[in-house]
C-alpha cells in the first residue's frame, strides 16, 4: 500500500475537525480512510426517519430546534432521541442544554464538506 | 399476469427519473415519502466499500469503469458485484454489457440531486 516513511504528520486540529474529510468524489478514488469518515456521514442520513428529523432541525427556524418542535414523525420520543444521537454522533448535529430543553442545531461545516463533494461532482459528470 | 390491458400507462419519462426526489434540506421537513427515496440514495453511499467503489467509477475516465477496473479495493470480487448492483439498485449507477465486461457509469441526475439537498443547505445555514 503506502510508504511508511511519506506518512505525513497528523496535525491536531485535523484529526479534531469532522470536515473536510474528502476531495469530490469525480477527482479520484476514494482511500480507505476518506471513506470511513463520509461513509459514516452518508449513513447517518440513510435512514428515512433520520432524515426527517435531520430536515425539521435544519429548516426550522433559526436553524436549531428542540425535540418538542421536531416530534412529527410518527415515532415514539425515545425513538426520536434515539436517533437524534445518531446524527450527533456522526457529527451531523450538535446540541446544547437550555432549561427543559435541549436544542439541536445542524452542523454546517459537515454538510458544506457533504455538499461539496456531491456538487462537484454533479458539475463534472 | 394476465390483466396486462387495464395496467395503467405509466410515463416513462416519470418512471425513468430517479431525481430529483426533495426539496433542500433547509427549505422545510420532509414528508415521509421524500425521506424514503433521499434515505435510499444516502444509505447506498453509507457503506465504506460502496463509497470507495462509487468514487472509483466516478473519478474513472470517461465517467464510466468495467469491474477490471476497480477492484482495487481489498474485497473480494463477489462482493464487489454485491455493492455494485447495490449502487444500481438505489439509481446511483447504471451497467451496461459490452463483450465481456460490464461497464458502470454514474448516474449524473442522482448526483445533482443529492448534490443540491445538501448544498442549498450548506449555503443556507
Amino acid at each position: 500500500m503506502s510508504n511508511a516513511k511519506v506518512l505525513p504528520l497528523i496535525e491536531p486540529a485535523d484529526s479534531q475537525a469532522v470536515a473536510p474529510c474528502c476531495p469530490p468524489l469525480t477527482e479520484r478514488p476514494f482511500s480507505a480512510e476518506e471513506a470511513e469518515v463520509a461513509a459514516r456521514m452518508f449513513k447517518a442520513l440513510g435512514d428515512p426517519v433520520r432524515l426527517r428529523l435531520f430536515s425539521a432541525v435544519a429548516s426550522h427556524e433559526g436553524g436549531e430546534a428542540c425535540v418538542c418542535d421536531i416530534s412529527d414523525v410518527g415515532v415514539s420520543q425515545p425513538t426520536v432521541s434515539h436517533h437524534l444521537k445518531k446524527l450527533k454522533e456522526a457529527g451531523l448535529l450538535t446540541s446544547e442544554r437550555r432549561g427543559t430543553w435541549v436544542y439541536y442545531r445542524v452542523e454546517p461545516s459537515v454538510l458544506a464538506a457533504m455538499g461539496q463533494l456531491l456538487t462537484n461532482a454533479s458539475a463534472v459528470a
